[in-house]
């Protein structure tokens, strides 16, 4: 029997960014090109993966919330599978992969594998989502500190330990807010930070869908539901923030805020077009 | 005397990354492509400038801490001006250029004056820096929020609001930490942070000098004063970090952990040339 010998591969944890393929770093692009396979996230968008050469193999080894499609052991014994074997993996994650990309597993693994691997950095969904706003995250008076928090489903929520002398200087980004605004809103609330805060809920930032709705935590609850990923920023730098829509309905309901999106016909890919560079 | 008539042009707000040419995004390679001129700071690094096309009209319009070579008036001044004859201008910083990068007075500036503009997101240090440590900066259980500080000469330090419990469960990234690490121990100390919480000073990530330094913060005055750009994480997920060298002197000077870190001779090219995709 003959033995086979390899070189060993090499993985790349790569960011893929929140959406448009246009915000790939060229690192990104590089490793995308000399992968053999690429295993990504549902996070991952449509217009990334177009990017990805049709010679290579990808596969969908998302997990959603609970549901665990593919169990965490599964992507790591796929990933270190093949590069024991000398392929080239790529790990495509939507965002960063250091930004509530559930990493730790991965890294852990190749680590103990001993397989040789590199991380790429990717644009973290709560930038994309400020220059879309076109407000800064931060301002030497009134945001000296930027604030990411996960508040999706499976994370246990009982105490943010943000205060209102904490959020007096900062910029909160909630990563994954879920859908229970009244929840959030009485918490902050609780905590003592100003009904008049300015909030920004952004649907599927960077993507043609994208959607930038505008209020204030005292009507935060009004918030309709809108398609995931979404993010939700709040702070005295959203006060400028350019939106698809501003609610604040006062004494309305959950209902007419849902409704009134429903009426939004902006056309966002008119507005892509003009921003076109020519 | 004939009349000249011209379309407006366009300003391109650009993060640069941290430093390695390959985390430009695809859009920023776009812009910059596109452009009549380019208004860079000093944080951007020579590797990306030399990714400029040799024809486009490139300026450093960087003001260091305090000293202010060129006002932010001025800088304003020549963006309006190029875009209202025709040119595309792109304003180039280094990292996110929402990410204390001192944005918001651009942005006014542009809007007041109706030139149309666009922001392009960049990679933040902080990300690049955990990339480079392969450590994931937030964890599911230990590091749910990620909180970026802006600690830098000119900002006020009376008051961090970082408490023990806050720091329990987050990764701090001080962006530009200065070089008062022993008043930054104390005032962490003094808030409740434990002294055995890991600590990663990261000098000039993304580029060839780049050095990763690891201690606790109980040995967080030991640190060298390296080479600006800076970056300081601290929390419970650095405690896997890749680092160049390790400083932990117990009651050793600052002086001797200077003197250490001179006689690291890692070649850090010979490392970035393995990490080359073949």
């Amino acid at each position: 029997m003959a033995i086979r010998f390899t070189l060993p591969g090499k993985v790349y944890l790569v960011g893929a960014g929140p959406g448009s393929a246009k915000l790939l770093t060229l690192r990104a692009i590089e490793a995308l090109r000399a992968a053999h396979l690429v295993l990504h996230d549902d996070l991952v968008s449509g217009d990334v993966l177009a990017a990805i050469p049709a010679h290579i193999s990808v596969h969908n080894v998302g997990k959603r919330c609970g549901l665990k499609k593919n169990s965490q052991e599964e992507i790591n014994r796929r990933m270190i599978a093949a590069a024991r074997v000398g392929q080239t993996v790529v790990r495509l994650k939507g965002g960063d992969p250091l930004v509530f990309g559930r990493t730790q597993e991965e890294i852990a693994a190749l680590r103990e594998a001993k397989i040789d691997f590199e991380i790429v950095p990717g644009i973290t969904a709560a930038t994309a989502a400020a220059a879309s706003a076109q407000i800064p995250l931060t301002e030497r008076k009134g945001a000296s500190k930027l604030i990411f928090i996960s508040n999706h489903c499976c994370a246990g929520k009982d105490n943010f330990q943000i205060t209102s002398a904490l959020a007096e200087d900062a910029t909160l980004v909630f990563y994954m807010p879920g859908k229970e605004y009244e929840v959030l809103q009485t918490q902050l609330s609780q905590a003592g930070l100003s009904a008049d805060l300015p909030c920004l809920l952004v649907s599927q930032v960077a993507r043609s869908e994208q959607k930038l709705i505008r209020t204030t935590l005292g009507s935060l609850s009004l918030l309709p539901s809108l398609q995931t990923p979404n993010l939700l920023l709040i702070g005295s730098t959203l006060a400028d923030a350019r939106a698809d829509e501003t609610i604040s309905f006062g004494n309305a309901t959950r209902e007419a805020g849902q409704k009134h999106i429903e009426e939004i016909t902006l056309d966002l890919q008119e507005i892509r077009d003009q921003s076109t560079i020519t």
